[in-house]
């Protein structure tokens, strides 16, 4: 497949004639061929009159229909082969293994989808009987959800695949019945076409209605505003940095319809070694952490960003330890230009904060936007009083936390700000301890785990990738896993609806055979 | 139980010291015994505090604790016996017979949610088991929903018990466990203090902690405010004026942790009469249609203030028989002064549009707050090219519109704004222009109702009373019915977490009996 610069628009490919943009490779600091042209204000807004226009039809596909549409992008992903391996490593200067590993990762997550899809659960599908004999009578009322419209999807830099244009946010808005607009990251420019061809052709394959897809271009901001300005736009899935994600919840909260925005924002993804742990396991717990932190140049929402010890000995072993796995970590090369800037700045910034402590660097800095790694170590009381050690450095930068006792460890947990995980490293004889971090830790994260470290999101029913603000913009919801699909969905309540005029899923027969709450009751069919 | 003019802080009934308010007889336009002490900030921040510090306690309790808590609270509001009933007419003018009424659907909902908190469905437990064999290894995931934390309530003028202290948002908070802070509706001082001490004295009965409930006391706009930018407050449940609701929303999202505001706030409840329904039925639809729009001197959140029908005999016979109908109603005494001069204010104003014909007023207007209906009509041009026909007038008014074909029908349809429902009326030989109206509806209202009346709302498990905006600030829940506790609740996974560490929920033996989703199944234990 031969990348042309394009956009998609409805059912065809469209070249925006209102500027160019070019690809840029971060290893070799050179500009892609070819130029993309960027969408006029009429290219917007026809994309999202079309989806718009698709709603209705596309809400109204059987889920068996829906469900096959998504497995047939997998599929297409998959037919485009090696180029878009080749371009997306270009694009992001990220390894071939790690995108392959990432394709696999869209594809199945596309695939769960469909899954979802076939059960119908998220429908919700509830039934109230009518009582007539009752004063007053009880209208026969039936409830489902159903997409809630046109959905604006921006991609992450970090995930040119998993959470880019086929990525989570699209996968379970069209899995909701949601017509999809994408805004293409600038910074896989190349990759966005190939997998936006590929829904494309998905969607054709399947004879979805045109609109359900569109693929934007656009050089800064503006086109990010008008796009959630935009009337046909009923929700935004956002991944990226917290000033991008407020800008969005500015712009969405002003609109004469406000609309939800769901936006992945920013975590420092607190790290606690319990005693007992970090004890028994201080070099595995010191290499494991490291290479945590520096996976994919620590390029990962869930990079673990913040350590918190106990002082003493063993707490020492692992700052020495983690010191020397870091030393031996070569500097890799990042996203982008403007990722790389803000990292050497961010650390930059870190070592000029009193009471903080360089502990090690990682490997030299070489060409290009390479990155070498930064651990940096405090105490607890200088934490507290710093609210710039909380802030998110994207890359491979974490600080170690020195805790004086419990309640200072404790401390630190009630103070940090909302995060998309937190863990534990706790043996049994840390029981106590982690059962008094567990509540404030629940209220502070989407993701508790112990004796792991937080990067790797697993693709499932039960994972939550999202958490209290400022992790996201709606702590309700997840933007990975199956019930990511209920940020696209509302109820509607049908009373006295005759039966020809139902939908299928609310019938008296259960043709599609879901699961349903009856009179309150939650009911499976053999 | 004597009213004393308290606020309840905690544990405790307390006499606000910043001023002071009295109730008000909207019949008789005299102010009320005794007057009540209003909250100082220092009041304010202890309710928020005493919630913020109940949290993790009252969420702590077992499910079934929490079901006798809201089963108590019911149980001690009817043993306040008549007095409730008589002070919450003499504030709000509404008669016995509907109060108490109004009463027994408040007992019924806190026992609604008594039994869905023992169900234990809305913690949607899921579990992934681990696959450690998998390359890479599945680690163990287990999800469940936990409260958001302290919920800010905002009681409605037009339901001083089921919308109130006690009503739909405090049940469903509570419910999820979520500590509440009620701010009273001036209108109905006393009521809320009788209820107040009501759920005060269930909270003691049955060992809930301090600050699971507090009854906070104010005038005017600040205290509302400053109960939602209180950094404890998590969530906000209000009901009333869009102006209102657009306020709070706004002082919500400027908070440095925004929080979400379920709004429920004004809605037109567009209701389509089909040809065959209206020749078949002129004279029952014009009194039903009438005797809905009066109900309550037409203070519901339901009621009809928008019809819409094809010009022709059937329609005129209609217009005739609902002025008949209405100039039979005689004028009924309205919650508030303000409400009442709100009222008489857009009816003259309505009067001034050009295109709008008056067709009938109700009974003459009396002494008080009592409240003349009216009926305009127009055709749907005029109400298409005229913005100011859409707005919500509180009280018993109307407008019939003339379409002059199925084509203006639906445009009407597409026009209106959100709404909380949409009715049609139609037999069989109406079905297919039935069946094109329903898509947009669907779009347009969180309930839709056939051959009915959108006045009453049932409280079960298939209710929706919400829908897009402008009718509330987030279509995505409801306010009342069993789902309503979806509101307060997110999600948190628990990866690889000792299994004694773990919430009861999500253990593999299932103490609880949950129907649990495990690995992709939803699974229903006998």
């Amino acid at each position: 497949m031969h990348i042309q610069g394009d956009m998609i628009i409805g059912r065809q490919a469209v070249r925006g004639s209102a500027g160019a943009l070019r690809a840029y490779n971060p290893a070799t600091h050179a500009e892609m061929e070819p130029a993309f042209g960027t969408a006029t204000e009429a290219d917007l807004d026809r994309a999202c009159r079309l989806a718009e226009q698709a709603l209705d039809a596309y809400r109204a596909v059987p889920l068996e229909q829906r469900a096959r549409f998504l497995e047939t992008i997998a599929e297409q992903i998959l037919a485009i082969g090696p180029v878009l391996i080749e371009r997306a490593s270009a694009e992001s200067g990220l390894p071939t293994a790690r995108l392959e590993g990432e394709r696999m990762r869209t594809v199945n997550q596309l695939r769960l989808f469909a899954k979802v899809v076939r059960d119908g659960h998220f429908l919700e599908a509830t039934l109230d009987s009518a009582l007539p004999q009752r004063t007053p009578p009880r209208p026969d009322l039936r409830m489902r959800k159903i997409p809630l419209g046109a959905v604006a999807v921006f991609g992450a830099s970090n995930f040119p695949l998993a959470f880019s244009v086929a990525g989570g946010d699209t996968a379970s808005a069209l899995a909701a019945g949601c017509p999809v607009v994408v805004k293409a990251h600038n910074a896989h420019l190349g990759t966005s076409e190939l997998v936006g061809k590929a829904i494309l052709a998905a969607a054709i394959e399947c004879g979805m209605p045109e609109g359900v897809f569109s693929l934007l271009i656009g050089e800064g901001n503006q086109i990010g505003a008008d796009l959630v300005s935009h009337p046909a736009i009923k929700a935004v899935g956002f991944t990226g940095s917290r000033s991008g994600g407020l800008a969005l919840m500015r712009i969405a909260n002003a609109r004469k319809e406000p609309v939800p925005v769901y936006a992945e924002m920013s975590s420092i993804n607190p790290f606690f070694l319990l005693p007992g742990a970090l004890a028994a396991n201080t070099q595995k717990l010191a290499s494991g952490f490291v290479d945590s932190l520096t996976l994919g140049v620590g390029q990962f929402c869930t990079n673990p960003g913040l350590v918190i010890g106990l002082e003493g000995e063993a707490f020492n072993a692992f700052c020495v330890a983690a010191a020397e796995a870091l030393q031996a970590k070569t500097a890799g090369t990042m996203l982008t230009a403007g990722i790389h800037k803000a990292y050497v700045d961010a650390v930059e910034r870190r070592a000029g904060i009193e009471g903080v402590q360089l502990l090690a660097r990682g490997g030299e800095q070489g060409a290009g936007c390479a990155a070498q790694a930064a651990l940096y170590q405090c105490d607890a009381a200088t934490f507290l009083a710093n609210p710039a050690l909380e802030e998110e450095i994207f890359g491979p930068a974490s600080i170690l936390v020195r805790c004086r006792d419990e309640a200072e460890m404790l401390a630190v947990a009630q103070h940090v700000e909302g995060q998309l995980t937190a863990t534990i490293h706790a043996t049994a004889s840390d029981r106590a301890l982690a059962g008094k971090l567990l509540p404030t830790l629940e209220r502070k994260a989407g993701r508790i785990l112990f004796n792991g470290f937080p990067t790797g999101v697993e693709v499932s029913h039960a994972m939550v990738h999202g958490g209290p603000f400022p992790a996201t913009s709606d702590s309700r919801t997840t933007s990975v896993g199956a019930t990511a699909i209920e940020r696209f969905l509302r109820p509607v309540c049908y009373q006295d609806v005759p039966s020809e005029l139902l939908p299928e899923e609310l019938r008296d027969d259960n043709p599609l055979g879901l699961a349903r709450v009856v009179d309150g009751e939650l009911t499976i069919t053999a």
